[in-house]
């Protein structure tokens, strides 16, 4: 039955080291599903609510991660949740920690090594939502790193998102994933709001526009899996919808954009990029051979 | 019953003018579905597989435009396509014209003006598909200009596209809808590209990413919704998510990518904006706020 007895028994205690606001949601999670958690927070009024609600304050972080067998860490950087792990000395050995905080895959790389030298499993888990919706059902989290760690807090870890999924051994990865969703959401963004400037000065409700545009918008990501499938191949080859077919449609963007005051920045940064792959005889290639520049070749 | 009489009933004749990949697909549809179509284009060759099929080839433009009720333009910029009706001089009077030239939304306009007063109807059509799609039940068409020309040929339109909708008297309309989805779409690909040169660089499988992470990557558009309303009511101060809480994401990817050779100038574009909209006081706001960039105030 893995860590739980069931409803009438006890309840895995979990430690949550670093209450902002993503940390206090989970602190929060845990607590109200019934762990024994121990919170521990450099500044330590942050606990405070918690405690209220029935979490145990730990009065320095040995205690904190000597608490239970699950040490859940949320703070700011990867370089910080070395040094507050550190503080706990030997304690950390035989533990598992489960290491939600941002940085770079090289950081979450380097922080899982640190962890497993001290005797301790290690999971890295990227986050997909803000924190009112931690633990909800629909809450996706990328988990790399020990499957049996994974294996071992899978209830708890279901009150982090009811949408987890390890990933990959790789603690590196779910990092990179959240950067891939992120990043192709920034690029969502900025192509749709530089779109409403242009659509709001043209006296339409942006609104409206998503009425009557909705499932063309909607459709953009529909095109990824064949984007990657040419990624992967390294095939860009094409016959319709090619970067020469491309070209006159961003040229138009531009020339609008410009006409109308509009800042021209964002389109013009595609113009270039298929101007310049055109001119580079790629002219019949898909959109996805822009892969290449952006590797930096 | 409209345009025609049924099945075994007479179908209206169509001109296609101008004979791209677009125009002659769309003539070929009209052919396939037994309207009697004439065509012309400005090198006469481009019109023999057509004829084969059974399309009539007209001898010049006046004989084209004056060959039946509706006159279809696809052609290179809508200067062209007002130099080429010009040479139908007034065989144009009567006539419903639908331009699915591209351009800006003022040269739409323009060429609406133009085409009205020589006594003939106007529509302006953006195809959203590629030239392969054309007259499928899935492709998209929006239309702007005169009712009565889009009740009246509601028939042969449905051969253009068969999700075709008028979504504005305005003939500028459809460009800006057209460019809005397109430029959502390079904010996609761009994004995506820029994460699948991070993805293979750190050896995972862009097929492989989407497999796992697909969920998340489509819900990037579930978002604009909320995104329009707050552009629409100029509203954008927010609890969970504002700007405050990208800055260190966008942060971390740019980091990333320069970490390991990846291009970071679209991320860091990126950085740019959110950075100086935090500078700016507006730490607390929605990204919808950078719409106000956009609109280069």
């Amino acid at each position: 039955m893995g860590s739980t007895t069931g409803d009438t028994g006890t309840r895995t205690a979990v430690t949550v080291i670093g209450l902002g606001e993503m940390g206090t949601a989970l602190a929060g999670a845990f607590v109200e599903a019934g762990h024994p958690t121990t919170v521990w927070n450099r500044s330590r009024e942050k606990a405070a609510p918690l405690v209220e609600k029935g979490a145990r304050p730990a009065a320095d972080v040995r205690e904190a991660v000597a608490a239970g067998p699950l040490v859940v860490v949320s703070v700011k950087g990867n370089h910080t949740a070395r040094e507050v792990l550190g503080a706990a000395g030997d304690a950390l050995a035989g533990r598992s920690v489960v290491n939600l905080t941002d940085g770079t895959s090289a950081e979450a790389r380097e922080t899982a090594a640190w962890v497993r030298e001290r005797g301790a499993g290690y999971l890295h888990g990227q986050i997909m939502t803000i924190a009112p919706a931690v633990g909800s059902p629909d809450a996706v989290v990328f988990y790399g790193g020990d499957e049996a760690v994974y294996d071992r807090h899978r209830e708890e870890l279901r009150l982090v998102g009811g949408r987890g999924s390890r990933i990959a051994d790789d603690a590196g990865l779910p990092t990179l994933y959240g950067m891939a969703v992120h990043g192709t959401m920034w690029g969502v963004l900025n192509g749709f709001l530089h779109a409403a400037a242009l659509l709001t000065d043209a006296g339409v409700d942006v609104t409206r526009f998503l009425e009557q545009a909705g499932p063309s918008v909607s459709a953009v990501t529909s095109i990824l899996p064949s984007i990657a499938d040419e990624v992967d191949r390294g095939a860009y080859a094409l016959e319709f919808g090619a970067l020469q077919h491309h070209l006159p449609s961003v040229e138009d963007l531009v020339r609008e954009s410009r006409d109308r005051g509009i800042d021209a920045s964002f389109p013009g940064y595609t113009l270039d990029l298929v101007a310049r792959a055109v001119a580079d005889g790629h002219a019949d290639d898909s959109y996805s051979r822009l892969v290449e520049h952006f590797r930096g070749r």
